[in-house]
C-alpha cells in the first residue's frame, strides 16, 4: 500500500513512518518542522538530539535497508501537497501535520492564530487533495480524547444516540474542549464530517488519548532513530514529563488536585492503531471515530506508577501539586467508551511498572541533557 | 452606546448601521467590499446601484443628519481591527463580515478556502479584539438556522439537555450544515463557546434563518440607502430570488421536490433582533443563542405566496421544479424554537401578501436591470 504521512518528523509521525515501511508499503512522508521550529522559539527542545528527517531516513535505510521518500514542506500549502498527491498516489494519507500542543495555543494572540490557520488548513488541504486527487484514498486523521472535554455523561465512540421529547437522531458526539489546540481538533472533526457526508470521502478519526514511550521495535535498532522526546510544559505529554522529573530528581508537578481522569496508550500501540485503521479502512461516505486509549487513571494515580517504577531503579520520587494553570475540572466523571481498536485487533500494551523502568532507564542515560526549567508551567489559560 | 459595526457594507450591515444611528448610538463601521468584489467576479452584481460605503454614509448624513464613521479595512487583519478596537472603545460590536453566500462557497477549492479563512480569522480576531482591548464589550455574532441543519428532532435555541444511561449533560446543540458556507458558522460557534467559558466574554449569537425584504425605515429615506439586493443564485436569499423571478417573467425555481422547511424573517426584524441583543446584553461569561425568524415555510409554500403577491400586481407567476443543485433533504422534519427573541421584545413583521406586494412594486421599477442569466443554479454541490 501507498502510505503518505503527513507530518513525519514528529513524535508518533517518524516512528509511523518506520512502522509502515518495515511492514512492507511504501512509505513517504512531509514535513516542514513547525514543531521543531515552535520548540526552540519556545525553549522547548527535545531531550534527545533527533537528526533531520532524510538522515534518519538514510539512517533507517543504513539498518533496516528499508526506504522512506522525504519531503520537506507545508502541508497548508496545497501546491505542494497536491503535487505530491499527483506524483504519489496514495493510497492512505495519515495526517499528524498539525500544531500538537495546547499550551502553545494559549500563550497569545500570534500562537493561537498560527494553531487555528495550521490546523485548519491542513485538515482542509488533505480533504482537498483527496477530493481532486485520489477520491479512494483513505484519510486517517489524529484528534484527540480531549475533543470531548469531561462531560457528566458517558462518552461514546464519536456519536451519540439522542433522544428527545419521542424522537431520535443520531449526532456527532457533543465536543467542548480545554484549549484552543483542543478546540483545532473539534473544528477539524466538524469540517470532515461536512466533506464526508457531501463528497462520500473515506476517513477514520483517531480520538487518542496522551501518549507515552520511547521505543517501538523500529526506534530500538538505533539510538538516533529515537522518536523526539520532549519533556517541557509546552510540548511534553504528562507521563514523559514526569519520567523526566523523576530522573532529574525534582518533584512531578501535578497540576492541582491531580482528580483530572485522561485514557492514555504507549506509543507503540498508537503504531498497531494507525496501522489498524489504514489496513481495515472506513467505507466510501464513512467517518469512523475510534477512541484510542488503553486504560485511564487520574493524574494522581499516574504520579503514583512513576513513584513506584522510581523506587525499581533507585530514585526518591517526590510528588508536588501546583496551582493548575489550566482551567479545568480536577475532580470529574469520566467514562469512555473504548471497544472499536480492540474489535479491529488492537492488543493493549499497559503501562506496567516494567514498562516505566525501561524508559525510566533509556531517560537516565540523557540526565545531563536534562534543563529544569523547562518543566514548570510557562503558560497560563488566563 | 459605541457600536462597532463589521461588514457594514451589506444587506445586513448597512441596514443596521442607519438602524442604529438612528436610534442615538455612535455607530462606526469596517467593510472590504469583499462581497462586492466576489459578486462581481460571479457575475452576480446586485439589483440595484449602492453607492459605496463612503458615499452612503454622506447620503445618510445629508438626509438624516446622523452621522455613521466609515473604514474600509479587513476584520481579518488583526492590525487594522485592533486599531479601530482601540480608537473607538466599542460596547458592542456586531459580527456580519463574512463570505455570507453557500453556494459561493461550494464552486471550488480556492472558493472554499476564501470562505473558511474569512470567516473564521474574522470571528478569531473579534474574540481577540475583545479580550485585549474591550474586555466588556459584548459580541453579537449572525449565525445561522442552517447550523443546525434538518434534525429528525426538535431544534432548540442553541443547547441541548442529553439524557444517556441515567446521567444528563446540557451541550451545546449538536451542528451539521448543508455548505462549507454554513459549516464555518459551526466552527465560529464552537470557536465563541471556547473563549466565552475560558475568559468569560459576552456573546449572543443570533441562529438567523433566511432574510427578506428591502424596506426599513431609514433606507426608504432615500432610494440610493437601499440595502444591496442580490437575486443570483450565490448571493441572492431564496425569497428576493422568487420575488425577481416573478417579476422577470420566469418561472420561480424550486430546487427539487420544495418540501425543504426553513424559517423566514423580514428584514426589519432582523434589525429589531440585532438591537434588543446588543442592548439587553449576555452576561460576562455567556453565550447566549437565539433562534432569529418568526414563521417557517417550505419552498413550495414560499412559491405559492408569491404567486398570490404578483397576482395582485397583474403578474402571471410559474412556478417550476428543477434539479436540485444542492445536497439536501427535500421532505424532513423541522420543528425548531424560536421564543428567546420574542421573550426579549420582537414584534414580528410577518410575509403578508401586502409585504410582498410592496417588494414587487420596487423590484419593478429596476425591471430592466434584471439579468436573467443569473437565476439559475451555477454552482452544483458535486
Amino acid at each position: 500500500m501507498r502510505v503518505l504521512i503527513l507530518g513525519g518528523d514528529g513524535y508518533l509521525g517518524w516512528p509511523t513512518a518506520m512502522y509502515f515501511a518495515a511492514r512492507g508499503h511504501e512509505v513517504r512522508t512531509i514535513d516542514n518542522y513547525l514543531r521543531r521550529t515552535l520548540a526552540q522559539q519556545t525553549q522547548s527542545e527535545a531531550l534527545m538530539p533527533n537528526p533531520n528527517l532524510p538522515d534518519r531516513a538514510a539512517i533507517f535505510r543504513s539498518v533496516s535497508d528499508l526506504d522512506i521518500t522525504v519531503d520537506i514542506g507545508d502541508v497548508a500549502d496545497y501546491r505542494t501537497l497536491s503535487r505530491i498527491f499527483q506524483e504519489f498516489q496514495p493510497e492512505a494519507v495519515i495526517h499528524y501535520a498539525e500544531q500538537p500542543s495546547g499550551p502553545y495555543s494559549m500563550i497569545g494572540y500570534d500562537e493561537a492564530r498560527l494553531t487555528l490557520n495550521n490546523n485548519l488548513n491542513t485538515t482542509f488541504n488533505v480533504i482537498w487533495a483527496v477530493l481532486e486527487h485520489a477520491p479512494d484514498c483513505q484519510i486517517v486523521k489524529i484528534g484527540t480524547m480531549g475533543e470531548y472535554g469531561t462531560p457528566n455523561i458517558d462518552i461514546e465512540e464519536g456519536w451519540l444516540e439522542v433522544e428527545h421529547k419521542g424522537r431520535k437522531q443520531k449526532f456527532l458526539y457533543p465536543r467542548q474542549a480545554g484549549s484552543l489546540y483542543h478546540t483545532t481538533k473539534v473544528l477539524d472533526t466538524d469540517l470532515l464530517w461536512f466533506y464526508v457526508r457531501t463528497f462520500g470521502i473515506r476517513v477514520t478519526d483517531l480520538m487518542q488519548g496522551p501518549v507515552y514511550g520511547l521505543s517501538t521495535e523500529e526506534a530500538d535498532l538505533d539510538e538516533r532513530l529515537l522518536p523526539n522526546f520532549h519533556y517541557d510544559d509546552i510540548f511534553g505529554t504528562v507521563v514523559n514529563r514526569f519520567l523526566v522529573q523523576a530522573v532529574a530528581g525534582v518533584p512531578l508537578t501535578v497540576y492541582g488536585k491531580g482528580g483530572q481522569v485522561r485514557g492514555y496508550l504507549n506509543l507503540i500501540d498508537t503504531m498497531q492503531c494507525v496501522y489498524l485503521a489504514a489496513t481495515k479502512p472506513a467505507g466510501r461516505g464513512e467517518l469512523r471515530i475510534l477512541n484510542q486509549f488503553t486504560e485511564t487513571f487520574t493524574v494522581n494515580e499516574l504520579a503514583e506508577k512513576v513513584r513506584e517504577a522510581g523506587k525499581e531503579v533507585g530514585l526518591d520520587v517526590q510528588v508536588k501539586s501546583i496551582d493548575n494553570p489550566r482551567k479545568e475540572p480536577e475532580e470529574h466523571y469520566y467514562n469512555p467508551a473504548h471497544s472499536g481498536l480492540l474489535e479491529l485487533g488492537l492488543q493493549p500494551h499497559y503501562m506496567t511498572t516494567e514498562v516505566l523502568v525501561g524508559m525510566l532507564e533509556k531517560v537516565m542515560r540523557y540526565k545531563d541533557q536534562i534543563d529544569t526549567r523547562k518543566i514548570m508551567p510557562r503558560v497560563r489559560w488566563k
